[in-house]
């Protein structure tokens, strides 16, 4: 008699992916990310293998891949941004899945350009010395000195200031801004004595073409909240309700540009603003 | 009769570059830039084109494709991470050289894993209500509590605690490894006192394990410190000179692991720091 239940599902093997890179492999995890992402059954096991630049690096890479091999009974899959022709060789040959994120690009731009390319990767992120590199770290200080509304001395070289309700998202917007973009982010927050007043802080108005809100829904900033300080007036669904509704009052109101931030990442919300506020990034 | 002097190179014609995403654009940016960093030569002009999720917006992103082809006589270089198909068929057929970093990788990684893509992108990274993400939060409100040896509680909690002189680089990488890898980064300053009394500050030696040094050229720190401080004491050569030299013996005498920031970016300082201390990402 067949039993009422089916078998469990077997349960699907585990996939080992490598990134492999000359450089600090943040490429091919992002680029290599973005691709396992859309394979949502599939469980990974992450292994990172950044600074291979030298033949005996390249030697122990490809050991531990034929190792796994062995061991999984699978092939692993083999994200590489090695640029070195010969490391890459080496390492495509090993017994993986090889996906070349630079050759499978180089051939087709250099005939496009006309060009020959230098095979060497990732040095316009990473010449420490460069001016861009100098924004960068001046973008991030800028933004850290003017966390939260800490000193108003400073906003006239800001390139955008974020506003919103505590716990909005400003901190982290504004510093990813600034670390990825080279943009200088300010950000300053709307508190009750605003919303009693029903004015924006006295500090802001000046600065209306560069003002940015981020809102946040109720239910959400309330857990954000409570986190922090747990069953506190502060963190209560009532007073976010309250404080959101307010903020967003008082940005439709002062005709300030503004997005929720409840179901977006750092990244998307800052995309956005760069979008909105036309803000070219000063670096990458 | 020949002239002596060759006939100056005629100018580079500037190549226009689009980055088109349905998400934010950081991938196909990231990506491209190493690409086309393998390019010295060659002026590139980038226009940024992120959220293109309808055809609507494709449509706009075509036309500018087209009328760049037509204007600059050369068609543009378009990076795509694309994923829906109808989109991405429409910007393919527009007059750039089409560099898909989507397809092109989806179809092998089908083959080899047996299942089919999600055809869409970037979720891992992006879910703003997922467990990583909350970390990732965590990790950014920690480090900026703990920047610059502010508070002593809590660096229990740290994954890493970094060392070094003032200006050695210490705050942008603990912010990028909290921002990037959802790492606590907790920094703390060796200053003159500590050198003068030849111990490490008295709240570190028991987290020596998790402490990791920054140094730093110190004609590159004066630099930087004049930059802050101009004709200061604190920025002068010789000053930095000795602080560097008490620093990096410090470090040695305590078998703190340490390395040199001079030349390396935020991004090669950590992707380091994460190898040196073995530390596994917490998020992506």
């Amino acid at each position: 008699m067949p039993t009422r239940h089916p078998s469990p599902p077997t349960p699907t093997a585990i996939r080992t992916v490598f990134f492999v890179s000359d450089g600090t492999g943040v490429t091919a995890e992002t680029f290599g990310h973005s691709l396992l992402a859309q394979f949502d059954g599939v469980p990974f096991k992450e292994l990172r293998m950044p600074f291979i630049d030298t033949m005996d690096k390249a030697a122990d890479v490809i050991e531990r891949i034929n190792n796994v091999a062995r061991v999984d009974h699978m092939r692993p899959i083999v994200f590489s941004t090695l640029v070195d022709p010969e490391i890459n060789y080496a390492v495509r040959c090993a017994h993986g899945l090889f996906l070349d994120m630079i050759q499978t690009f180089v051939e087709p731009l250099e005939k496009e350009l006309g060009a020959k390319s230098s095979h060497s990767i990732g040095r316009g992120h990473n010449i420490a010395d460069s001016k861009e590199y100098d924004q960068r770290i001046e973008a991030i200080n800028f933004s850290l000195a003017h966390d939260d509304g800490q000193t108003h001395g400073g906003l006239a070289d800001a390139d955008v200031i974020l506003v919103g309700v505590s716990r909005s998202g400003k901190t982290p917007t504004s510093l990813y801004l600034a670390m990825q973009y080279g943009i200088k982010a300010a950000n300053y927050p709307l508190i009750p004595e605003d919303f009693e007043r029903q004015t924006l802080p006295s500090a802001l108005p000046r600065y209306r073409n560069k003002l940015f809100g981020l809102s946040i829904a109720p239910e959400r900033l309330a857990e954000v909240r409570n986190e922090r300080r747990p069953r506190s007036q502060y963190a209560s669904l009532a007073n976010c309700r309250d404080e959101v509704a307010a903020a967003e009052a008082m940005m439709r109101r002062e005709g300030i540009r503004w997005l929720s931030s409840t179901t977006k990442s750092i990244e998307e919300i800052a995309a956005t603003v760069l979008q909105e506020v036309r803000l070219e990034p000063r670096s990458f």
